[in-house]
């Protein structure tokens, strides 16, 4: 059972990494996700990584890469979900996470993503969860 | 990585299942499951099944109990993302799922929650997703 799934909620879409990730799950990963902004014409990207006790470069990068594709594709990125430990990590290996925004949880990177696109349309009041 | 995350959406709460389940994983996910109900007063489960490509009886055992365990916590519990083999199986193999509700994808999943939610207050309009 080797797919990350990718969520639809409402204009935004919801990855939960939950399995270690490796090269070619990465790369479906990537193309899945960048096919799947196009097709649902997604607005923004929530990758979830609360399963995660550790990361290392790898991770960042994939993560940073697909932060780069769905930005050409527009939509903003936000990781939710961190555990402390990994913040250390990220903090100690001295890696960045460029065009990546971060929330606690889902419900905060909804809230996030909401209030930022409805600044970009100049709204204040942005749509709910319906489908 | 061993632990599947249970995420928060606003009364809900979203478990996507994207691992290969056994004996320990289901039981911690059941312990875990039933503790977020109660801290976070979660009225609803979504079970997200599409990274699934089979199911077996164990597997249905298992959303059975959690179906279970969540009614009698007051949550109701929707399946969703079923891939159309797996809904085969089930039928074939005979398997039936007491007290689950299906829906084709986390947004209509939501959206049968907070319709039925709503019926049940005897309310029209069930609050959008802002925590």
């Amino acid at each position: 059972m080797e797919r990350i799934p990718i969520l639809k909620l409402s204009d935004f879409l919801l990855v939960t990494i939950q399995v270690d990730m490796h090269d070619r799950l990465a790369l479906t990963l990537q193309e899945e996700l960048t096919a799947k902004i196009v097709t649902t014409k997604a607005r923004g990207v929530l990758i979830d990584i609360s399963a995660m006790e550790m990361v290392d470069s790898f991770i960042g990068r994939i993560i940073g890469n697909i932060a780069a594709m769905s930005r050409i594709l527009d939509a903003e990125t936000v990781l939710v979900g961190m555990q402390p430990s990994v913040a250390i990590t990220i903090v100690e290996l001295g890696m960045t996470l460029p065009g990546v925004r971060t929330a606690l949880n889902v419900d905060k990177g909804l809230k996030l993503l909401r209030d930022s696109l409805g600044k970009d349309r100049g709204e204040d009041a942005y749509g709910g969860l319906e489908a």
